[in-house]
């Protein structure tokens, strides 16, 4: 019985209190202050609450791997170097997870948040080029409602490289749209994936986005762009200098901010009640199906297939830490 | 010979100074103030010599029919509304032309520029749906280099709307990715034009940029969003309260502005030089194919088909200005 049921088991789920536990232990077992250990936990198993798998604790044995490496100071002097009028500029970063996580901190000040992001690894070229030049630079914009606050997160490529990853490790053949050879021609076979070259979304426009997304969060702050940006799934031992810009609107100073959620919730339920093409159930804002993820996995706990949990319990062995679960 | 050769031969070719002084002449004599007919003037006519044809001359008999029409206050107390350190709010605008004109702006001043706006008629639906709450919500980033700046201008659909119409008009069928029906399903006839919905570029992901892009250039400014966007192609009386949001970043304030130019010429010279696809002639930055075309244009002038020079001429004969050539 077990072994035919188990290809359809849903996987195991472990509660968020416990999953962040795991994390700040390994952390704080490769050097990392006991508080930055935390906030680093936090973040990685929100990524997993929302739904964003290949941001939370699927990356902590990479994340260990380059901390041993020596690819990140797990000790950081964060400075402002540089300050004005409604902007700093810190020293060098890092990876940081999904975008959304500091677009929509801002939310709670009822500001809206804007982040923009250099990915951190080249798996996209210019258009018309085979050069791998380009990452799959990431915004996030984040709005609130009183009802509802929208929240995009969404990389400039088709479809993320996490996504391929999947995909090739279940063999699946690869939707068309999401990768192209180096004649431009669909690329669907998995095993020819590390041939591939990611496609931007709209063609050439996606590839302009990724280009000033990354000027205005690389080049702006002297973190690497182009050639100079570190493929950290292959590289264990140099640090990133990762672009990040992150950018909070006070709508207070634009008007009064109880007109601009009203103004939210208006347009909202308008697009949310507009009239849908047959077969499709509703319409979705963007954040939504994120939020219900978010609720559901709160109640239920995060999904952990098998071998994220076998690499899991073999982290915590090397670490000598306590282990994820019975 | 001459009805054979007519549907080859190029259109004429009229200077810019020409053309500026008949957009001027006309806007003066439906009431505007001299000065700010030749701001009018000036910005069209840039427009038609980077190549944005739909925003520059060619839109003047629409632009004479709204103000002739009561939609546009040719007289307006522009007031800033709002300020704060690094904002200000500006009370209600209008279109504007294309986005590249505003974000190009700052660049002399040794600034990053960055426009958002709502557009002028809503072609596009939220994704999954058929209701018309969107429109081609353009965004505009320019970044300076020594040698070369980037400068991107796009809007978030596949296909601009007047791309479509141009189409329509010739009646080319459409090309598949540009429009789709009710049932979303490719629509490429030009009859059936005006049942399509522009397809946003990457499917929900340019639903969710035209969004956000309006929400912060229109929500955010109290002007129209949604359901509330006036269709200026079909309405000649009724204000726009068109949504803008300029953005100047200071180079200075984040590092050194020659290293900074530095960085772009040495990111431009590693996309340019990198290997392009078979068949490919070559890579292309934002902006470089525009700029090429406004040096083309300002030596020989900007083309005037026919039927545009026509309605030009009718133009002067109901304004009673003097005609655009002999």
């Amino acid at each position: 019985m077990k072994a035919d049921a188990a290809p359809t088991a849903p996987p195991q789920r472990l509660r968020a209190p416990q999953l962040k536990r795991f994390i700040a232990d390994a952390l704080l077992a490769i050097g990392l202050p006991a508080k930055d250990a935390a906030t680093c936990a936090e973040l990685m198993v929100r990524a997993d609450l929302h739904g964003a798998d290949g941001h939370g604790i699927f990356r902590l044995p990479q994340y260990v791997r380059r901390i041993k490496g020596g690819a990140v100071n797990v000790k950081p002097k964060v400075k402002v170097a540089r300050e004005a009028a409604g902007m700093a500029r810190v020293n060098r970063s890092n990876h940081a997870g999904p975008a959304s996580l500091y677009a929509a901190m801002p939310l709670e000040h009822d500001m809206i948040g804007l982040y923009l992001a250099v990915g951190n690894a080249n798996h996209m070229a210019p258009w018309g080029g085979i050069d791998l030049l380009l990452s799959t630079n990431p915004i996030a914009v984040a709005a609130p409602g009183n009802e509802t606050s929208i929240v995009l997160d969404m990389a400039t490529t088709v479809a993320a490289y996490g996504k391929v990853k999947t995909a090739v490790q279940r063999g699946e053949t690869l939707p068309e749209g999401w990768m192209i050879d180096h004649q431009g021609k669909p690329l669907t076979d998995p095993k020819r994936a590390d041939q591939g070259l990611l496609v931007p979304i709209g063609g050439y426009k996606g590839y302009g986005l990724a280009l000033v997304f990354g000027l205005l969060a690389g080049t702006l702050n002297g973190a690497a762009m182009g050639s100079e940006t570190v493929d950290f799934n292959a590289d264990d031992v140099t640090p990133t200098n990762t672009g990040h810009a992150i950018v909070a609107i006070s709508i207070a100073a634009f008007g009064d901010v109880d007109e601009f959620k009203r103004r939210v919730d208006k347009l909202s339920r308008e697009i949310r009640r507009s009239k849908p093409m047959p077969g499709v159930a509703r319409i979705w804002l963007p954040g939504e199906q994120s939020r219900a993820r978010f609720e559901e996995r709160s109640k239920l706990g995060v999904p952990i297939p098998e071998p994220l949990h076998a690499s899991l319990e073999k982290l915590a062995r090397e670490l000598k830490i306590k282990a994820l679960a019975p």
